[in-house]
């Protein structure tokens, strides 16, 4: 098998064979193939698109490239989540504790952030003295008796994915489905989990921007997951702005908190409510729809969603006490309202922009070695459709000095489009393919 | 800028800059911009094409990553030729010597072949003693007092083809029209002449298999040309066999100095006719392209050409000897014919087929490094349109052993497509784009 003619037949809009996609994945990630054959043919694959089939024998090479993680020892219900990414998005420390305390079990790997705010392991770093870092062993006891833990990602699970996103990045092959459904699921199905819900966002600034493009990524994903025999849920949410309030590491900690406490409603817990009635009704925990939200919102009602995230915190070596008296977490030196200086009604907010404000503050990353500092962020007092008098605060900031805070209230302000007329908000889930 | 920009720039179907196209080839050419990027670029190329004008930028850009030939000090009309490639082509071996006699100058810069045959200075090898290395005043005077002379391309000239040539062949973007001819045009400008004729083929063997798709690459070389201040002229000419009937280094010098004895008339002469016709009707020596023809045919009649052939052999370094006396070229032991097991009307010679029967007769090269046997090769007995009767001999094999000619036979009987009806050759010249 020669590269070339793959790269040929795909830009002729031919069908790679399931051995031709092995060969040229387990070639690439051997470094037999080089990056410049390999992003010639992911340019091709944008434009050729993949099949179905192709596409499955894709996410199954990947998989194949490195380890996968063994949840045998894991007793019941398996569930793992995954999110295409999003501005303000810490879905996973709400939903891991909510279905936690209804039986389910989630070994969930989760990474670090690079760019405009931190990842969730970053985020959980709030908490003094937390770990990720942790044996095998230990990763799977903690599943095992408080139903969820999180662990870093590891070096060995889809060395292929490693590989080809970091190509893709700089190449412009990001956005092209296959390559999108390939890169998630292999890493989806290397951490074990048997049900995996995805919430696929859809708006100007995700991957999908269009809702057709949306929906056809998620019947892809769950067609590809039934092929490998998993349970894969696709909910399509809307991204015209950022998820809940809070952008921020510790800023989003302390509003997941909140919300655990039954101090929240919003988008954010719509989506966790979304997401953990998908994964309870797969998992033959809950009958139906009705029962599997019942449920869940009395995880929260009882204190015992909280209570599984306090022993998760102490279980991985931070300070439990900081989950009821959050005055613990870091702390900004410097907060400020960003006052509007026009009156209007919310049409959009910029949640890339916003996510450009927390990282300007110090709260998130531009190259993999830099330092963040968890206390920054904002705090969204407006979001879409809501009223914004002449003066009234769009946000709150919180920043390591004046000067910072100073800027911070200008970009905000720009994130910001007021109408006259009164906004209609569309429903923020679009819909769920499963 | 960044690369990664451009990429999905193009990939979205939008138009390069000026400043933007000649950022990209400097910094690919100094090494700033990776393969992998470049490759990724092409495919988004390949898929979304170019304008004229972003194609009359990337020329220049490329053009102008390396020196430039100065033919100022040659006196007179400068022309040069080009052909997008073709098996048993050595047009360039009779035209010079036929447009020298009517007082055109060229300065042919030329290489060696890689694949199927040698290139022009391989096939001129095969007069001991010759030489294509020489200063560039030796070039230039020889040029001035012989009319032509060919040289070994500089390592100066278009850095950026060189390496962008070698990336495309690997990654699946060779046939590109703006990529094709930036790369002819680049390298041709640099060359310094005025006059450019190019021999644009056509056919199952091209890199253009459609007659619209050839005349939509001429038309674009000669748009391009007329940009850059240079007359081009295109001739779209047929690939559906080899041209003349000669494939092999020496076998094909043989074939050209028939031809410039008067000893030949065919598809290779009618293609110098027309191609020199064009030059001589654009540099004002022939006031109509009757006067243009019956110039060129003088120039063989009087002994002129083959005059101005032998000084040119003698001048750089070669046996002229053997341009009267061609036994004393190199001869293969082993000649027999290859005959027909069946009778018909050839309908197509598969070209690429005929190459590689030479190549396998060592006639070609497969690696750079690779020695060829100048000997050796076919001289085809029948061409298009030509009846074969049973047992009738298809063509000459001349090879090293007893055992690569048997095998040869056997190879050059498949590439000869027959047929009951009578064949109706079509016209070789498809036309003239000026």
């Amino acid at each position: 098998m020669r590269m070339t003619d793959l790269i040929e037949k795909k830009r002729d809009g031919g069908e790679l064979t399931t051995a031709e996609i092995r060969w040229m994945i387990e070639g690439y990630t051997k470094g037999d193939i080089p990056d410049y054959q390999m992003s010639a043919m992911c340019m091709a694959i944008y434009f050729r698109d993949m099949t179905e089939r192709e596409t499955y024998d894709l996410t199954m090479a990947m998989l194949d490239s490195g380890d996968r993680i063994d949840l045998s020892g894991v007793e019941g219900v398996k569930a793992d989540k995954h999110s295409t990414g999003g501005v303000g998005d810490k879905t996973s420390l709400l939903l891991c504790p909510m279905l936690a305390a209804c039986g389910v079990k989630m070994a969930k790997l989760s990474g670090r952030g690079l760019g405009h705010t931190g990842g969730t392991i970053d985020k959980l770093e709030s908490f003094a003295g937390f770990s990720t870092s942790m044996s095998m062993e230990t990763f799977l006891r903690s599943v095992n008796e408080n139903g969820f833990a999180i662990a870093g990602q590891t070096g060995q699970l889809v060395p292929a994915d490693k590989k080809l996103y970091a190509l893709r990045d700089v190449t412009g092959t990001v956005p092209s489905m296959p390559l999108i459904v390939g890169s998630i699921l292999s890493k989806k199905f290397a951490a074990g989990a048997d049900i995996i819900v995805l919430d696929v966002k859809c708006g100007s600034g995700a991957f999908m921007q269009t809702e057709e493009d949306a929906f056809g990524l998620a019947r892809l994903l769950v067609e590809v997951g039934r092929h490998a025999g998993k349970k894969v849920v696709a909910v399509v949410t809307d991204m015209d702005e950022p998820l809940g309030n809070a952008v921020g590491n510790a800023l989003e900690v302390k509003e997941a908190l909140a919300a655990l406490k039954g101090e929240y409603a919003g988008d954010l817990l719509e989506l966790c409510m979304t997401l953990g009635g998908e994964i309870l009704l797969s998992g033959g925990i809950a009958p139906d729809e009705a029962s599997a939200r019942a449920m869940l919102q009395e995880a929260i009602d009882s204190g015992a969603a909280l209570s599984r995230f306090e022993r998760f915190v102490a279980a991985q070596g931070g300070d439990p006490a900081a989950v009821r008296d959050t005055s613990l977490l870091p702390r900004a030196p410097v907060v400020i309202e960003a006052s509007s200086r026009r009156a209007g009604y919310v049409r959009h907010i910029d949640a890339h922009g916003v996510g450009i404000v927390s990282m300007h503050l110090g709260g998130g990353r531009a190259t993999k070695e830099d330092d963040i500092d968890l206390s920054v962020g904002v705090v969204l007092k407006k979001k879409v459709g809501d009223h914004v008098a002449l003066g009234e605060s769009l946000g709150t900031i919180h920043a390591a000095s004046e000067e910072a805070a100073g800027e911070a209230v200008m970009l905000l302000r720009g994130c910001f489009e007021l109408t006259e007329e009164p906004v209609h908000r569309a429903p923020f889930i679009k819909g769920v393919v499963r």
